[in-house]
C-alpha cells in the first residue's frame, strides 16, 4: 500500500481527552476514529490489525472443534423475557420497530443459540457440538471508557459449546482455556487466569487478565503460586484457592477473555434437552467462551508501546514493513522497485511515498504507527546498494543489501 | 468436514410455509435458520457460502482501489438529522440508550463516513479515495419477505467514492459498474443492468437485476437493445432512453447490486468539502455502491436448483466435493483415506460419514445441499480401485480410478 492512498490522517500531537495510552495512540496514528462516546469506526489500519487478530482467534477455534456460523443482533424480546435477562440486564438496548414489535439488541447470544441449538440437537449422538462466530454485539453501558477498551458496539467472537453430561462440560471447558492462553500468546500479551465468580451454576469462572492500569479490574495475584482471583470474589477467599497463601499482590487490569460453564441456566428456558443411551430425557449443559477483538487490540497496545507510538507484534501488525525513501526521483524510483519486487512476493509492505514530508516527520509517523519492521532507502544507502534496516522495538539500524531484503523480512 | 459432526439438519419434506424457492431450500438443508420473521441466522454450510461470497466482492473492490474499514451500526440521531432522514426514512431503526441517548441503527453508512472523510480530506491531493465495508445493516421493512431476499437485519458491502469533480466521479461509477458485472458472473448469476430514480442529483441510478419471479420489483428489458429501466421510471420513460424502441418485456425481478451518485447529498450537511488548485473550497462529490451478501445468496439459489435441491456454482459452493460411502467398515476405511487425501490436498471436502442413514437418504440429501462434486465409494466401485463421480449439474455418472481423483477434482 502506497501511504499517499492510504485513507487515515495522523495526528503527533498528544490527545489532551484520550481516557488510556491505546486511546490516545490509535486514534492518533489513525487506527481508528470516534464516532461518539464508546463508538467507533475500523479505518484501514485499524481494520488489517483487526482480521490479522480475528484469523489467529478463528484459527484456534477451529482447532478446538469451533464450526463458525453467524447469528443476527436482532432478536425477540420473547426471548429475553424467558431467560428473565430482559428486565435484569441493564446494558441490554432495546428497541422497538413497526407494528410494535420490540427487539433485544444481542449483548450474548445465548438467546438465540440455545433455540437454534433445539432444532438440531435430539439425541446423545448429535452431542457435543461447538459453534462460534465473530460478530458485533451492543451494551447500553452508563460510561463508555478507555478508549476501545469499553465501548457500546464491539467486535467479539463468541464461542458455545453443547454437552451431554458434566465431565464432557470440564474437559472441553479446559480444552478452550488452553486455546485462549494460546491466542493471547499469539498475539503477543502476556495474560493471567484468574477466578471469577460463577453464576449460579458452577462456583467460579474464568477470566483471562492482562496486567495495565487501564483496566478497570483490580486482581490479586499468589505471591506463591501466581494463581489470580478477580476481587469480586476476593472477600469469600482471604487465602489462595489452590495453595492456601494468604499473600497477594493487588494489581489493575483489564479483561480480554473470558470462559463460563452455563450449565443448563439456557437450556432449561428453552427446553433444550436430548435423550440419552437409556432413551431418558435430560437437559443439554452449556458453556460459554468469549473474547473481544476491539479489546484485545487495545490491550495489545497497551502493553507494547514506548514514548513515541505503537509497537505491533508481528502477529497483528498491518503491514510487516514499513518502507521510507528520502530523496529525489532517482531514490523514488529504487524504493519502487523495492516496494513492488516486496508485494509481488506477497510481504505486506506500507511505502511512505509522500513528497511533502520531511524525513523526520517520516520517521516519527513511522514511530507512531509501529509497523514492526522499518527499511530506509536513500541516497548514501544507495551508494551501497544497500538500505536501512530497524526493527520497531529495537535501537540498533544496520545497512542490508538490496538484494537481501528478502531474507530479512 | 465430517457430516455427522456438521452443525445442521435437512429436512426432506417442502415447507407450507416457505416464501420463495431459496428461502424453502436454504431452510430445508439447513444453510440457514429463520429466528423470527426477517431475521435469521446462517450456520456453518450457509456461512461457508457467505464468505465465499465476500471474497468474491473483497477481490473485486481491492482491484477498483476499494480500502476496507469497518464502521458501527450505532449513529447519533444528530447526524441523521442533518441529512433529513431521521424523519424521512421510515425503515430507520430508531434506538433510546441511557441517559437519554438516542441512536439511528445504520441502514447504509453516509451519515457516518461523511463525517469521518470530512477528518481526513483537506485539499484536492486527498481525493479521490474509495473506502468499504462488509458489515449488518438494519432495516424496519414493515413485512420482510421471501426469505433472505428481504431481511430486517443483513449483510451489505457498501462503498463509498470521493471526488474533487464530476468527471472524476462518473469515470469511477462506470469502473465500479464492470465490477459489480464480474461479481455477480463469477457468483454466477446473469444480471440486467437497469435504469432506476437517482434522486436529486443525478437523472438515474443503476440497479443490477437479475430475473426471478421470487423478485419485488418489475423491470422493462427493451426487445432491440436489452438496455431495462425500472417500473418506478417507466412512465417518464414511453421509449428506450438508449434506442428509442418501444417494446419491452415486462419480468419480475430482483435486485442484488445498486450503484449511485450522490453528488453533494451529504457532503453538504457535514460541510464535507477541499481546497482544489487554486486554493477555493469545494464540496466534495460521493457515489455509493451496495450489495447485500444474504440476498445475493438467495438469488444464487433462485437461479440454480431443481427439483431436488440447490445446485450451487463451484465459486461460491460450502464444499467443492461430497464424498458419501456406502457400505460397512471396509469401504468406509476406503472413504477415509480418500477424504485425508483431499482434506491433505487442501479439497474442501464434506464427507457424508453418517451410519445410520440409507444410499438413498444420502443421495438424496447430496442433492439438497447441491455440492458441485459428488463421489461415491461402494464395495462395487472399490473392487476396480475406483469412485463413482457425478457433477450436481448433469445426470452422467462415471468411475474414475481413485488415484486419479485429484485430477478430476
Amino acid at each position: 500500500m502506497q501511504q499517499s492512498k492510504l485513507f487515515y490522517k495522523a495526528n503527533k500531537n498528544k490527545s489532551a481527552n484520550a481516557e488510556s495510552v491505546s486511546h490516545d495512540l490509535l486514534v492518533r496514528a489513525g487506527y481508528v476514529d470516534q464516532l461518539m462516546a464508546g463508538v467507533y469506526s475500523f479505518l484501514p489500519l485499524g481494520f488489517r490489525v483487526l482480521k490479522n487478530i480475528e484469523q489467529i482467534i478463528r484459527k484456534n477455534m477451529e482447532e478446538i472443534g469451533g464450526q463458525e456460523i453467524l447469528m443476527p443482533s436482532l432478536s425477540p424480546k420473547e426471548n429475553w423475557v424467558k431467560t428473565g435477562r430482559w428486565d435484569s440486564v441493564d446494558v441490554l438496548f432495546k428497541l422497538k420497530g413497526s407494528g410494535d414489535k420490540e427487539y433485544g439488541l444481542g449483548l450474548s447470544h445465548e438467546e438465540v443459540v440455545a433455540p437454534l441449538a433445539k432444532k438440531i440437537v435430539f439425541s446423545y449422538r448429535d452431542l457435543p457440538f461447538y459453534v462460534f462466530q465473530i460478530q458485533n454485539k451492543f451494551r447500553d453501558e452508563l460510561r463508555a471508557k478507555s478508549g476501545i477498551l469499553r465501548t457500546r458496539e464491539f467486535l467479539m467472537k463468541d464461542l458455545y459449546s453443547f454437552h451431554a453430561n458434566q465431565g464432557d462440560l470440564d474437559k472441553y471447558y479446559e480444552i478452550c482455556a488452553k486455546a485462549y492462553k494460546n491466542i493471547f500468546k499469539e498475539t503477543g500479551i502476556k495474560v493471567y487466569r484468574t477466578l471469577a465468580s460463577g453464576g449460579s451454576f458452577s462456583k467460579y469462572s474464568d477470566e483471562f487478565q492482562m496486567l495495565t492500569n487501564a483496566g478497570e479490574d483490580l486482581i490479586y495475584i499468589c505471591k506463591k503460586c501466581s494463581i489470580a482471583i478477580n476481587k469480586e470474589i476476593k472477600g469469600e477467599n482471604p487465602t489462595c484457592p489452590k495453595c492456601g497463601n494468604t499473600e497477594f499482590d493487588e494489581k489493575k487490569s483489564v479483561e480480554v477473555g473470558n470462559i463460563f460453564k452455563l450449565g443448563t441456566k439456557f437450556s432449561t428456558p428453552f427446553d433444550l434437552k436430548f435423550t440419552d443411551r437409556d432413551g431418558h430425557d435430560k437437559p443439554v449443559l452449556m458453556g460459554c467462551y468469549g473474547i473481544g477483538l476491539g479489546r484485545l487490540m487495545g490491550a495489545i497496545v497497551e502493553a507494547s508501546h514506548d514514548d513515541r507510538g505503537i509497537i505491533w507484534p508481528k502477529s497483528v501488525a498491518p503491514f510487516k514493513v514499513h518502507l521510507i525513501h528520502l530523496g529525489g526521483p532517482k531514490v523514488k524510483t529504487s524504493a519502487d522497485k523495492i516496494y513492488k519486487t516486496l508485494h509481488g512476493e506477497g510481504v505486506e509492505v506500507l511505502w511512505d511515498d509522500r513528497e511533502n514530508k520531511t524525513a523526520g516527520e517520516k520517521f516519527a509517523e513511522s514511530d507512531l504507527l509501529g509497523i514492526p519492521l522499518r527499511l530506509v532507502v536513500s541516497e548514501k544507502t544507495l551508494e551501497k546498494n544497500s538500505v536501512e534496516l530497524k526493527e520497531r522495538s529495537k535501537d540498533a539500524v544496520k545497512l542490508i543489501k538490496i538484494k537481501e531484503i528478502l531474507k530479512h523480512v
